[in-house]
């Protein structure tokens, strides 16, 4: 099997094979056969180390800090900034054949294949390899990251000597398996020399020790002050007369694995891995605790780690796969989208989720909106915990985002719009810290798991604090007018190509959700919302901000504007803009961008995705097709709510055309940026795209809601989510929709509007026809790639 | 003579005497002592260089290029800024007394004055001193940079011996005359390291000279690539058998004078000292420059420069003079101002006009339109060749500026925010790129200067050019709404408490002008204007572009909004903002003053001064007190402005006490950075509130205007102008007005309103009275400081 020319990849339904090695690609493949469980992330790193394109090891949340530089400062500047930084390497696995290293830039590679398996959990790879000097050998690995235990991964190192050319006498295989740390890092982009210098070996070495079969290597940050331990130990098989012995300096743990081998013998080396880090405790309290994760990853054994595994997986997929007829391709890629948004969050345990997941060091490793407006829909339904360990985080920075709001002048909690452990890190404060409805999101997440798990206690200990907090924060940010209108003014909204703008309509109407719901929260919780300070006059102060809440319409052009006056300024020149200005940000001045009617990504349009409540029917159809025609898609976050909006408002060609392009975003690496890490919002909003935009689905207090939808290039799609303790499927065909209960007590839904009760047996509707809709256009050139039939 | 506590100098008409010298207030009277002619600026530093505040000699526009660091990056930041830089110190003078040297920190200062002349043009100091050792020596030196010779400053320098405690033997002086380059400056406010080295040592020695007595030192910058070369030359008298030498290193040049001196006897000492850079010219041209400079002043002599500077001050002062009875400090400050903005611009001769002159490296030693809106309007009526000369210099940045507009998209010229040499060095485009009517305001000091000057070949060589150029930039910037408005959206205008709005009134009404007058000065020079390309079409497209222009005004509050929306902003919390808060860009996001009705300084206040025509008397009233209640002028620009409106609209003792924070910005050091250098906008600010705002000056294409009006704090005024070839005085007295034709032909005037002709004789004319104006408020505990009577 091979794939599509540029492309790595097979298509097969549940793995990701690249069958050969295009060194080209590597950065990219990197990301994608990142193995993670949200606490540790190991790049798809081969396991010599080299070539490579960015090797990465990363712990959540363990990152450095740096300067944040500014040619003119200003007040509430972040004068640091929280930088990922790659820890120690512990996947590295050295082999010397006779006395020449296993390198595949030399010598002859004869096969060279590797498989991310989504329903395993690992990545296999297969190579045969002659050395320069004839010897050739065949190297079979596999790795995993344990979803089951959190401090833990492992690989399974086998290498044979086959037939070679000079096969006379048996050959000398040395093996060296590593802990390395301060790796040397390719050089970033930006030409800061004190950045460079604060992120070039990071770590300050406080321990380490090797003993017979392994060694713990213990550093300290440099300036964040965070201390990690990384231990290894191994299991060894081969010939009689292997030798093996550890050693430990400062940066490296080194255990080495000689053996003579005759053709057709094998040597087997089992790796088992872990890290611990943390802030606050001893280290030998971190010391230990990695060696009893070690410990117990070695009782677990490797056949144990790779069952529990699969195990995991095997219960996952239950509710979170989706099947997809007629497009082998997209059923692959939606496959690997939920497996990576699994992987982030997975056991991120009250830490953050970033935008690249632990896949690569782009954004810093920074968590943005992403989280909250992206993953959360998805984790909710298919992996709560995880959905509520984020919200956890949220709810754990709570003091930072309280103390930045003070900081601003203003009441409750200002969250960051980019950071690693709660600190405001965004350099730049018009498409930073102006980036308000963060806060609604983070609010409406909270909603929406409320509603997904109907889970009180979480509401009252964890979703209470944020909603009352975030509600103070907008009752303080916006003021009544003359008119009597709440008005939140100076702020920028999701569409980053304006910024600093009055009156944002999807920031005004999730922050009056957020308002109702914190009042309506702490309503039903009233002696926990007591405990918060929260009494009637706030909380009647709250849902007056909220019926008050400024709306601005175009009555002339009978559209939303985005913002105060959008639509009054100059329409951007798409026409005599050259295919190679995108993205934009790269080649004009934030000035003109801000100043036109240019939209990056989705705005009012994910307004109308997440509150269909404030629009009618008709103003969806409009706006929808006034924004198509302004929106660039500079932001991979865009086409997933364009896919959504479109099924909703009956572009169904164009809802799949969106779909794709939300769901290949890493395959296809249709940003060109996929090396730095994939694109996990992106890969949850080819959930979205999928659950919310072709099922049509709704959750909110009101109960569980569908309005299913087949695009007419699928011939079938089936998805399926956790909904209250319960567990259900959905299958679209055609001309109706099964939905069926998997597990659970019997529940009701409305199924395009019609309440529908589901209990043993499926439950199977029709599904109405849509009606015409009116061609949309997009900007000149900037129409998604059309993959729907016909097309 | 004492001046008040706290206060360093004395109240004199035409000195600035510091009487004793107080080390607290040091960096304030380098900078008020600093001397200028434009090209050459030396502070007010001691003669023997130390203790210093910061030791400052520079030239026009010779700077060293700097980083500037961005935590986050954008399309088209500028990537190096432009610093001043301390070059050569030609100044410094030291004094060995025996074997003890000359240094006020120790010892004992029976007697220490300075003198700076506003009608001589030079810094006299007399000091006496008595060494530790008990040896008493009398200093009197005298500086001056020459405005008649460009290049050229002298010092004159003059020790005696008195009679001391220990008396009996003859003493040993040596005096140490020297140049210095690379001086050690004090540590920057920002703690940027790459800065820092940038600005550390900038100076490549290139050749060093000594003769008998004198030397020369050529320099080049590190970065920027600028070459200087400094010399100096002595005549030395004393007592029989004094010894004179020199010698010369890569960074210091001295010339060594030793004498021995009974008491009573004197030794003196002449510097002639000559500065010339260049970028181009190869280093024999430039040393021979000032060598040959040098030879010139020598040849002058002392005494025939000293007579040269004081023979160009009294040519000068006829026409500057403004007199003030009934408050004797105004009267010094108004005399202070009009001196020191003289300093800045009488020899720029094609460069740039700082905002600090050349009295310290505030700013970076930038330009801004500080220069077009405040020096400009003074300096074309008092010393009309160095504002054409300013103008010229925009000119020869138009390259720079039209690349700067075709990087932003733009037709025609974008000029820089700030710069030295023509680049933008704006490191935060909200309050700079974005602030682009700066263009408007370089076209309306063209459009001021024709009409104060009628000069009709600068009008078709330099004017028409800006004009078209800028006129082009806005016909690009703005856009035809649906409705047809023209509308400039995006922008900033002066209030820096403000940034990107659509429609600022005052960008929209300067444009407005622009474009008019570029297409009326287009038309009268058509051949020129067709050699720019601009044809009846283009012409046609900026009037109707100007006749479409949008101005908002806000309809319930009948007063205009400062931009779209403004009015419907919450307003600043003024009674809660405590006194320490200010200014407030120190202490509050950017943000949060964005998005408030809160303003730095004059904006749409400023409107209505550059714009009268655009406004009712009615809105004037209503806008001035609207704006008055939430300006809380943190920016030194904005009191002169209120000076002239708040007269205009008849609150002459308000406009009283504007005229007096404006001219006391310096002696009394009222923004706390003085010593950084002098406020040069708001020192001729203080020339425009009361010519322009007592006086009612107004000068355009329909002639030259007044409405005098007297304050009741002061019993007379009187100030003078150059107007088309002539000299006019005008004294307002309380009921009436003397107007007197100087020199030059009869012409006309008008006074209130009234055409009146003017010839050989004065005409007196009554003054109307003025009508009740309604009380006006300032934000809590911004009102000015009162000054005015019976406050």
């Amino acid at each position: 099997m091979s794939p599509d020319p540029g492309r790595a990849f097979t298509v097969e339904p549940w793995v990701v094979r690249e069958p050969h090695l295009d060194l080209a690609l590597l950065g990219q493949v990197e990301s994608v056969f990142a193995l993670s469980n949200g606490h540790i992330g190991l790049r798809g790193n081969l396991d010599e180390g080299e070539p490579h394109a960015t090797p990465g090891t990363y712990l959540n949340s363990f990152y450095e800090r740096r300067p944040l530089p500014y040619a003119e400062g200003g007040y509430g500047y972040p004068e640091s900034g929280q930088t990922i930084i790659n820890v120690t390497n512990g996947k590295l696995i050295r082999l010397l054949v006779e006395d020449e290293p296993f390198d595949l830039r030399y010598g002859s590679v004869h096969r060279h294949e590797r498989v991310l398996d989504l329903a395993a959990g690992t990545l296999t790879r297969e190579v045969e390899w002659e050395s320069p000097a004839g010897r050739v050998v065949r190297l079979r690995t596999e790795r995993l990251v344990s979803l089951t235990q959190r401090a833990v991964a492992a690989i399974r190192y086998e290498v044979e000597v086959l037939t070679g050319t000079h096969d006379t006498e048996p050959a000398l295989l040395v093996v060296q398996s590593e802990l390395v740390a301060n790796e040397q890092q390719p050089a970033r982009d930006d030409d800061d020399p004190r950045v460079e210098a604060a992120m070039t070996d990071p770590l300050v070495a406080e321990q380490c020790r090797a003993d017979a079969t392994g060694a713990t290597l213990v550093h300290r940050t440099r300036a964040s002050g965070l201390r990690v331990a990384a231990a290894m130990d191994h299991e060894v098989t081969g010939p009689a007369g292997l030798q093996i012995s550890s050693e430990a300096t400062e940066d490296i743990g080194r255990t080495t694995v000689i053996s003579r081998l005759q053709s057709g013998q094998k040597l087997t080396v089992v790796k088992y891995l872990s890290y611990g880090w943390s802030s606050r405790r001893s280290l030998s309290a971190v010391h230990d605790q990695v060696r009893a994760a070690l410990a117990a990853a070695r009782y677990t054994g490797w056949a144990g780690l790779v069952e529990e595994q699969r195990a995991y997986l095997d219960d996952f997929w239950v509710t979170a796969d989706i099947e997809i007829d007629g497009d082998a391709e997209l059923q692959q890629a939606v496959r690997v989208a939920i497996f990576h948004v699994l992987q982030a969050g997975a056991r991120a345990e009250r830490r953050a989720i970033g935008a690249k997941g632990l896949t690569g060091p782009g954004y810093d490793g920074h968590t943005f909106w992403d989280t909250e407006t992206f993953c959360l829909q998805l984790l909710s339904h298919v992996a709560p915990y995880a959905a509520a360990d984020a919200l956890r985080w949220r709810q754990s920075i709570l003091p930072q985002a309280k103390e930045r709001a003070a900081q601003l002048g203003l009441e409750g909690a200002a969250f960051p719009w980019r950071t690693i452990r709660g600190h405001e890190c965004s350099g730049y404060w018009p498409a930073g810290t102006a980036a308000f409805h963060i806060n609604a999101d983070i609010a409406d997440a909270v909603r929406r798991h409320v509603a997904a798990t109907g889970d009180v206690e979480f509401e009252r200990e964890v979703g209470l604090e944020l909603l009352v907090e975030t509600a103070r924060l907008w009752r303080s940010l916006g003021h009544h007018d003359h008119a009597g209108q709440f008005r939140i003014d100076g702020v920028t909204g999701p569409d980053e190509y304006t910024a600093i703008v009055d009156n944002n309509v999807y920031t005004n109407l999730m922050a009056q959700l957020n308002l109702r719901v914190a009042a309506d929260t702490a309503a039903r919780h009233s002696r926990a919302a007591g405990r918060l300070g929260v009494d009637a006059e706030e909380m009647a102060s709250w849902r007056d901000a909220a019926s008050s809440m400024r709306i601005p319409y175009d009555e002339g052009l009978g559209v939303h504007p985005q913002s105060e006056g959008f639509t009054d300024h100059e329409v951007w020149d798409f026409a005599g803009t050259k295919p190679d200005m995108y993205p934009l940000l790269l080649h004009v001045p934030y000035f003109d961008l801000y100043r036109k009617q240019v939209s990056k990504q989705a705005d009012l349009v994910l307004a109308m995705q997440l509150r269909p409540d404030a629009f009618t029917e008709e103003q969806m159809a409009r706006n929808f097709a006034y924004y198509e025609a302004i929106t660039v898609r500079d932001s991979s976050l865009s086409a997933s709510t364009q896919a959504v909006m479109a099924a909703r408002t009956g572009h169904l060609d164009l809802a799949f055309d969106y779909l794709a392009e939300s769901a290949f975003v890493d395959l296809d690496d249709l940003a060109g940026n996929s090396e730095h890490g994939v694109h996990i919002a992106s890969m949850a909003g080819t959930w979205i795209a999928v659950v919310c935009g072709f099922g049509g689905m709704r959750c909110d207090s009101g109960g569980l809601r569908f309005a299913p939808r087949l695009p007419p290039a699928l011939s079938r799609i089936s998805f399926g989510l956790a909904w209250q303790g319960r567990r259900l499927r959905v299958e679209i065909r055609p001309d109706e929709v099964e939905y069926r209960l998997v597990s659970g007590l019997p529940m009701r839904l409305a199924h395009h509007g019609e309440p529908t009760a589901l209990a043993g047996d499926p439950v199977v509707a029709p599904i109405p026809e849509v009606g015409r809709a009116d061609a949309v256009e997009q900007p000149f050139g900037r129409a998604p790639k059309a993959r729907h039939p016909g097309a």
